[in-house]
């Protein structure tokens, strides 16, 4: 039997994990602050805020896992680099981690950020690449990564996916490629920065997809949770403005790229291509046509 | 105003904290599971459980310090090395921190450990050697060292005073001072290793003073609080027995050497000496002379 609780279940990547999990055979749990109404087949939903005391204990030993996917934690946009609710978060997937070996959890996948990684680096490889984190959200995730591997280490497997840039349905409207969607569906102009800086961009169900293959594999440790497939900023906008036909409404170079901006954050993905086996992502061409048309379809403007 | 409050307060340091901290001209608060009987004038005692859910935000609530010297931490001797309950002190640590911020206190200054420090480093430097702890206990006070001080940017002052080996009064019977003055006070051979073991001992009388010192100031970052005066543990051996008048008790080699234990774990103090301005510590000679008092007037044999 493999039962897995999914934390964070109704965000951003949690929402997309639940059926990539159920098709790999998982009894899924999940569990949120507000579980949604349209629940989903196959799921079972708890109500659980983990920041409330004792909380992170009480679900652990209501569910029983044999596995984790512990993706929640403070994403307020723009507030998240240095909120203290960071610190929060540490103290409670610490408290889940303890709950979890002590009755008996096998598997712990936790989501980190490429924040881990010293800024500047260049290309982030899990095995290679420095760990030093500027930022208290980069801190906190690189805290709780090692205190729990620490604490798995002849308790239970453990492994860690460092997520980089993710787009896609659900996302916060005020982030880049929801920015850019809403303003050229509304017609109105996309102020953009230059669009120099180069990320790694991966579809938000690929991202889900990616972290499920993750929890149903064996691999232990670091993982980029990744496409593998570097893309200016610019070049990202520039795609949605063709894809809606729109490319004179685009301003790159309006804004000023804010102080602090790396130029290049990408990541090695050999790990998750040869060792948990996951490289069938959407091309970044199709998963802007998708997001697209979820915006398009909700009417959201 | 000056309000310290002392976590850990009944402990091995903090028992011998709260004097010289009044001595400075703070008001003290100690916190303890089990506060004394004996409560000793001029300290305001609060029975609280630090890792009973939501007790370290009551216990700052109720409190409201300006300074907090936190010293609670798991440890048993040869449990606390790999025991889970360490993780449970960093979510406990996390949410003091928290709290801490929260309502406005001013200087926060942990205990850390030379476990922090990456093993086989040769003299522990503050700023030069690296920090890869190699157990769960260096784990967990790493990380509670890396989010509390990325929280404190900004919000309060923090330092960090690392501890390496101490003996004194109430040291544990299990360890080796205590071990070794008791056989002999006892009339019994005291069996140990060859003792060629380097390390960097202090009295905990002038860890408690040194700690203090670091909170008196405004130093910030990572202080060893350390004497800067390595001796093999064959030295601590006959320097008691020689005093007790007994060396042809001790059994030097009589046990192995532990596997893993590190040849020299030795300490830079001029951040101690220098910065914080503290460095009247007792001699080994004189420290061990009133350890040997303490545990004969005790008559606990």
């Amino acid at each position: 039997m493999k039962r897995v609780l999914v934390t964070g279940a109704s965000g951003f990547i949690g929402r997309a994990a639940l059926a990539p999990l159920a098709a790999r055979g998982f009894e899924v749990h999940a569990v949120s602050r507000r579980p949604p109404r349209d629940a989903g087949a196959g799921v079972t939903w708890h109500a659980h805020d983990l920041l409330a005391a004792g909380e992170p204990a009480r679900v652990v030993e209501r569910v029983r896992p044999t596995h984790l996917l512990h993706l929640a934690w403070y994403a307020v946009p723009g507030k998240y680099w240095t909120a203290p609710e960071n610190v929060d978060w540490v103290a409670a997937s610490a408290a889940l981690a303890r709950a979890f070996a002590e009755h008996g959890g096998r598997r712990f996948v936790g989501a980190g950020t490429c924040a881990e990684y010293a800024p500047a680096a260049g290309n982030c490889d899990e095995r290679a690449t420095p760990l030093a984190p500027a930022t208290l959200y980069g801190t906190c995730k690189h805290a709780t990564r090692i205190v729990i591997e620490s604490l798995a280490a002849g308790r239970f497997s453990f492994a860690w996916g460092r997520i980089f840039f993710l787009y896609g349905p659900h996302e916060h409207e005020s982030r880049l490629v929801p920015g850019v969607v809403r303003a050229l569906l509304a017609g109105r102009e996309a102020l953009c920065t230059a669009g120099t800086q180069v990320r790694d961009f991966m579809h938000v169900e690929d991202v889900a997809a990616a972290f499920a293959a993750l929890v149903d594999s064996e691999v232990e440790g670091a993982v980029n949770i990744a496409s593998g497939e570097p893309v200016a900023l610019a070049d990202v906008v520039r795609t949605i403005a063709r894809q809606l036909d729109a490319e004179p409404l685009v301003r790159l170079g309006a804004r000023p790229i804010p102080a602090g901006e790396l130029p290049s954050i990408t990541a090695a993905t050999a790990r998750l291509r040869d060792e948990v086996g996951w490289g069938h992502g959407r091309s970044l061409e199709s998963g802007l046509a998708e997001t697209i048309e979820w915006w398009r379809a909700g009417a959201r403007e």
